[in-house]
């Protein structure tokens, strides 16, 4: 895998209206900060009968590459050793915009479109890599504190490589944006926060009651 | 709309292997409940050159009919009139699974696929309940309380319809699924629980300091 890339990625033409805080942005950054803060990204393709399929796939980025977990039993993920066109999308949100007008009501949001051609990976080093960083995106750290997987596992366990070439980040930020001529109506407008909160711990029945969070996990539930 | 549905959502086939407590489900209850605890679903649609695209957009269940924003600027969403095929996939993230072997870790979630072929909603009426609808799965009782939308706006505002017949949920919950000799391993295992929080609102500027929240936002802040 390659972690080179240009300084941006190219920009595909859009008709959308660009608002004042809602705009479309390709560079690295953005992407990656996006792509970085999210355990699931929403794989779509294409099915053998002309169906679009959008299913919910763990994920992971290393460099400029994304890897999506493919053992979902989808035939056209197994196949995909010869290249799968999809569409990989991951979108937080991260606010509830009240406006004073049905129209400008909205939710505050990032997401990152990744559109390509997507292969199964078939190296067993980048496979167990891709594997272990899978497992690191959903706790940082993790993978060095676990039992690796053994042949028989990875085997079952399929990897989609997509390359971060044709890509786009979608962000709406800030307040209301409604028409002057809105902004005396007596309806109150402002935006609600929407966070995603890691809760307390629960161990596992068979976890011994004296062995202590590990310094990772305790460092990403302060974070 | 029509809010006659069968008792159950016919199932398809799945080649998935089920485990202990990751499982397909096609019951409404479980299907609706999933659907009303969202705001945006990620559509999938297959664009003329035959390319997957999945875009996050803001959408509203109202009996067994899903509506979903549609002024994207994307072409075939707009010209959906005569139909377009699409997979509208809502997902949830419950908790971070850790187990003692890395084959092992996983998400606790929930999700929905819908997959069918929508239309846009040209009948007036349906078109504006459907809009205030999708602004009352933002925040319930929302739409009696901003300014209704003027038949421009409306006309700015595609909104897509989608019944739900062809439907399934997945979940997967409750703990860490190791292999028995597995057990003893020195790592810690267990759960984190992940839970979306809505924070204390922001006014925009122009809303009265002396104007109160709304009773229905106060209640939902409180739920």
């Amino acid at each position: 895998m390659s972690n080179a890339a240009p300084a941006s990625y190219p920009a595909t033409p859009r008709t959308t209206p660009t608002r004042a805080r809602e705009r479309a942005r390709y560079d690295h950054e953005t992407v990656h900060t996006i792509l970085d803060t999210d355990y699931i990204c929403h794989l779509g393709f294409v099915s053998a009968d002309g169906a679009p399929v959008v299913l919910p796939t763990l994920y992971t980025r290393v460099g400029e590459t994304l890897y999506m977990h493919g053992s979902t039993g989808s035939r056209p993920l197994r196949d995909a050793a010869e290249g799968l066109r999809v569409c990989a999308t991951v979108t937080r949100t991260d606010g509830l915009v009240l406006a004073r007008s049905g129209f400008h009501h909205s939710i505050n949001y990032r997401s990152v479109v990744a559109h390509g051609t997507a292969h199964r990976v078939t190296d067993p080093e980048e496979h167990r890599t891709a594997l272990d960083a899978i497992i690191d995106r959903i706790v940082p750290g993790r993978s060095a504190d676990c039992r690796p997987a053994t042949a028989k596992e990875l085997a079952q366990t399929a990897v989609l490589r997509l390359g971060l070439e044709e890509v786009s980040a979608k962000t709406r930020t800030g307040g209301v944006n409604d028409d002057a001529e809105d902004l005396d109506l007596p309806h109150w407008a402002g935006v609600i926060p929407v966070t995603r909160t890691l809760g307390t711990p629960i161990p596992d029945p068979d976890t011994p009651e004296d062995l202590p969070l590990p310094t990772y996990l305790r460092h990403l539930l302060r974070s």
